[in-house]
């Protein structure tokens, strides 16, 4: 694709006046016969021209024999014409001022070199003649306010069961790479009552990229949320930008991106010709970006319902409301597991809702008020209760929605109750909620799901969504202020790489680098005379414990001596061409708790601070946390917040709660320095990272740097 | 509830000949008029008799002043009468030879001192006079095939849009111990096409219990599958009985258990008034007894489709064949992270396949024919054709389902190109399936879903349920043949429980108690010389290096014998109350990897074998295993594959394969001592167990001893 596409207008893409369909055919059950049925079906308003040298009419539309015949300008061309024909028609497409072209055709970089050279020929057009390409290769775009329905997918076609919606102007946008589930993401939306203004599938992408779509439908005025389906980001420079003004708009991209298994990443590669990237790098940049990572179709759809619908949260807060007591504890339990609280209601509130529940009910939360307190319209104020209480960011009122007569027995009620509620209000139904209710909640602002695991996902995400917005406005803080790190000339052994980075400001234990066993001894006694290590240091040595270069916890002036000798011999034994450019006699630390913090390039999103505890294998158990750099303080408490293990930092079996402020202000300093690393380094890792007890900081216990091209 | 519970038929529960309404009323917008008009609606074949003295007709029926006045046997009695009088009515149906009763009415255990009083009453009568009795507190029961409709739940009331299904007989039982939740599953599951052949809300349980109902349901023959929703186990003890029955008929129970997080496990220990227990050890006893869990209704659904429809799969390979690229890579991705393989088809499959499909398909795995070769009927030719290959165990057709007529074109060939089919053949339909092919897939046996993720976690289920059912003929080998462990008189030493644990035959390092600083260097000198590590003994120091109590890695007889002394100074210095036995010196251990294993007591479920990796703190990780003791060395591996952690014995980073099979036959001997634990020991910790190089072995590096009652 070009790369001048940032903030280009596709309007005339998604709301063309006049559409011409090059390729139309009369055999109504071809392909290219349905595109011109289909925008006839759906009332597109604007011109159409059918263009086949075969016919002269077709559904009653004059058909003229090519592009250049058609009298009056040309916004959009969709073209169906035979894959070597193409190239041809894009060109005569531009000379007739036709402003953007959708290729349906396949049979391009697909489908092997013969494919790919056609797909060059239509690069070659984008570039000579600026004409805005879509596809090739593409299912084709929908938009259902204009009637734009520029697609052959049975998903729009009234004939196949497609019911229009009563208000065509969805606040959902679809973007996928795939046209399969682009418009398969519209029949799970239709079948769910969401309203989705535009789809789009965006094909080989020779020209306009998914983040091209994303950004212009971010910017359309109806638009509440975009969902994207990514097989590989080709346009992954556009990320960070793109993500700034999903977060400034206040409207959350939900991203489903294949790569989360090897397999699956194997098939993306093959299937897309692209490089597919880390996984766990998308993850961590996608929630440093806000870009909520969804795993199912079903749940990008209840996240879509939610931020189309719902209010955003203030916190992690959640009162779950019931008259069953298995359905709210269930609920209880699930949100629990995904990080939200559920604290008691205030004494106020309690003593209130006591008044009118029976004894067996609870107060408490799940706040039972039970099948008899139903009935007598406790459920509505006990929600207005709770939805006013400063003590809940989100409640959730548990019900069952299958009865739509009680339901809007006392619907004026519920809305009256929820004025100027201070709570984000959602529903849980654990009978299927009927669809008259759940567009009534919808006119609410109340989303409602129908399973408390679905529920509690999406209350989560929504608590994520707002906290990420939070911290979005944080700027980095705490960094080293330095914006050009010089390129190291050659490897570095230990000591030179933590001369490299002593300019991050991050302590390390005393040492003091020995030519000599002799000098080893005067280094003990300079020390203190306390324990100390003993590492062999050689830039040509990655693994210096592997070759018997490292001795630990020396505590007499012998035993350093010894240990020198024995170092420096089984060093020469195993690694006899590795230069010695001294042992580093260093102070043993005290005890805390080991981490690592590393800048590492990543081939795709470009370079990352990554941050994980120390000890077991972390990276095996996929238990780091990674950010595009640099990173703000917020951010880098984020990342330890993601860690599994960071639980240890707390304080966990009568161990006192570690420095996490000093680790997490490391995180932003080697970010800082991620974000300006020089070509030819390709990682810098600080393992391990000793964080102390509070109050005490982070020791840099080990240091390495990795060069371009030096494998380990 | 009683403890004879077991075995129990409750076919005058669940298929009476004649039910007596106890309490019902005239009043049509009353709980207690329901049940009567909703027996008659289901059309109850057998005889119904409404009791009150407060009228003389209901419904057209003849209604009797009390249980005593009806003239012939009654088989189950429906209890709805305020609460105080039903320990009463429950007396009077025992008198009148009444079989069994379900007791609706609230009121009782759940709802405080009076009501715990009133269920005891109920409990007496069940003692006194055999009657069997569910509730009370009980949503009710639904039998279809019977029309029994004991309940008030809207969920079956044709008033509330209840529509029978075509063939009562479904295969799906749900025993609940939430009556929202019984009834809102059969909801659901109506929703969907699938078929419930009976619901029961337990309620309080003060005689039946939810073990007895699943066994129950277990028993009747058109039960393929059982559907349990748990706050809290009453009767664990009938776990292992239960599973082993279901595994023996090939019918498996999934469970949604409440206790995932610390606020679930408190709502439902205050909602059930019971323990909870430990929810990892619940996870791995279900793992081990093919109890499946589920987190959400739709993946209890979806199992329940695929168990009830599928086949079972031989393995974990799975096909998948796609005519969208996308839609097919986004399964593969998530089947490869629910750990299924995706092995590319036999030479002669990919040829056969190739000659139908254009270039830009893909014959290896997704298999994508295009949707051009879908025209050609190239979908059922490559199904065939994967379905009978060997290479496979799964294949997933990926399709879209919306569009019936289609599909039923070529419902024949799909029909026949299966017949024969080696592998079991699931649909993933990218657009929401349409119902009648949904119905037409499932006389075929073969389930259908509309999302990726739902998809894999059912293809996902069904493997690991086949594996389970493989591993479960397995018995206990490697044991130890003891079956009597004494109880120890008082606390152990590190050496006195080596010395305890000794019969399990699991090596540890050579070692040496020593009395003195002398005796320490004569060790040192006896065990070769070589480093050695020094642990003070002493059975009242359960944690010795924190006290001092521990120095590594000695390599010379002066420090051995300094180490002896600081050691003995330290533990007194720090705990003068403890008793030493001595200092042990231990020959450090050459290379391996740390493991943990355990015997532990829970105090509901009862002694578990847990495994770990060591290092990290894992148990905060959660990345353990536990197993009911004892276990089998296939359950071993399989605990051992569960551990993220596990990846390092495998070799990674360069490390050699560890000994597995040394480590699981270690687990399993540790098992087999759990299982046999004296009573008062409250757990065994062997940790770190080291495991060797593969064919090395394993050593027991420290082992501890906890008995009851002593904290550590």
């Amino acid at each position: 694709m070009t790369s001048s596409a940032a903030g280009t207008n596709l309007s005339a893409l998604f709301e063309p006046r006049s559409v011409a369909l090059i390729g139309a055919s009369a055999d109504p059950q071809s392909i290219s016969a349905r595109p011109l049925r289909l925008m006839l079906q759906h009332g597109f308003a604007g011109r159409l021209y059918p263009v086949n040298p075969k016919y002269t009419a077709l559904q009653g539309l004059r058909v003229y024999p090519s592009i250049g015949a058609v009298p009056q300008p040309v916004d959009l061309a969709l073209v169906v014409v035979p894959a070597p024909g193409v190239p041809g028609v894009l060109e005569e497409c531009a000379a007739a001022g036709v402003r953007c072209a959708v290729v349906i055709t396949s049979g391009f970089a697909e489908s092997g070199p013969a494919g790919r050279e056609l797909q060059q020929r239509v690069a070659d057009v984008v570039t000579r003649t600026g004409l805005r390409v879509c596809g090739p290769n593409s299912e084709g775009l929908f938009n259902p306010v204009a009637g734009v329905c520029a697609t052959f997918s049975p998903a729009v076609d009234p004939e196949h069961g497609f019911v229009p919606f009563p208000d065509p102007a969805g606040p959902i946008a679809i973007v996928s790479q795939s046209g399969g589930l682009a418009f398969a993401l519209l029949n799970h939306a239709q079948d769910r009552g969401l309203g989705v203004g535009a789809v789009v599938s965006t094909g080989n992408e020779v020209d306009l990229g998914w983040a091209d779509y994303v950004e212009y439908q971010l910017d359309q005025p109806g638009t509440r949320v975009v969902l994207g389906f990514v097989e590989a980001l080709r346009q992954s420079g556009r990320l960070v930008e793109l993500a700034r003004k999903a977060a400034r708009l206040r409207k959350p991209i939900l991203v489903a991106k294949i790569g989360r298994s090897d397999a699956g990443r194997r098939a993306a590669a093959s299937h897309t010709a692209s490089l597919v990237g880390t996984d766990a790098a998308y993850s961590g940049a996608f929630r440093q970006l806000g870009i909520v990572r969804v795993d199912d179709v079903d749940e990008m759809l209840d996240l879509a319902a939610y931020f189309s619908l719902g209010r955003l949260p203030a916190g992690r807060r959640v009162a779950v409301l019931t008259a069953s007591g298995g359905a709210g504890a269930w609920l209880a339990d699930l949100c629990a597991t995904r990080g939200l609280t559920l604290p008691e209601p205030g004494a106020t509130e309690q003593a209130e809702i006591r008044a009118f529940i029976p004894a067996y009910g609870s107060v408490r939360n799940p706040v039972d008020i039970t099948a008899q307190a139903v009935l007598g319209g406790g459920f509505e104020r006990a929600l207005g209760l709770l939805a006013h209480s400063a003590a809940f960011d989100t409640v959730v009122a548990v019900g069952t929605l299958v009865r739509e007569e009680r339901f809007f027995q006392t619907f004026a009620e519920l809305q009256q109750t929820l004025e100027g509620a201070t709570a984000a209000v959602v529903y849980y139904s654990y009978t299927r909620a009927s669809p008259a209710v759940i567009s009534a909640l919808a006119g609410l602002g109340i989303p409602c799901f129908s399973t408390p695991g679905r529920t509690a996902r999406a209350l989560s995400a929504a608590a994520e969504y707002a906290e990420f917005l939070q911290r979005a406005d944080q700027v980095a803080c705490f960094g080293t202020g330095i914006h050009a790190w010089p390129e190291p000339a050659a490897a570095l052994s230990e000591a030179g790489a933590r001369a490299y980075v002593a300019a991050l400001g991050i302590p390390s234990p005393q040492d003091c680098l020995a030519g000599s066993a002799d000098d080893a001894v005067a280094c003990f006694g300079a020390l203190g005379g306390g324990p100390v290590a003993l590492k062999v240091q050689s830039p040509d040595l990655a693994h210096k414990s592997d070759v018997g270069g490292v001795r630990l916890d020396l505590r007499a002036a012998d035993a350093v001596r010894a240990a020198f000798v024995e170092i420096v011999a089984a060093t020469r034994a195993a690694r006899p061409d590795a230069a010695i450019e001294g042992v580093l006699v260093q102070r043993m630390a005290p005890p805390g708790i080991e981490a690592f913090v590393a800048a590492r390039r990543e081939p795709v999103l470009g370079v990352l601070v990554v941050v994980g505890m120390g000890g077991l294998d972390v990276e095996a158990l996929g238990d780091v946390a990674m950010r595009l750099a640099p990173v703000s303080l917020a951010e880098a408490h984020a990342m330890l917040d993601e860690l599994r293990g960071s639980a240890v930092l707390h304080g966990t079996r009568g161990r006192s709660p570690a420095d996490v402020e000093a680790l997490a202000e490391a995180v932003v300093r080697i970010s800082d320095m991620a974000a300006a690393l020089p070509p030819n380094i390709a990682g810098v890792e600080i393992n391990p990272l000793l964080v102390l007890p509070a109050g005490q900081g982070v020791l840099m216990l080990d240091v390495a740097i990795e060069l371009k091209g030096t494998a380990t």
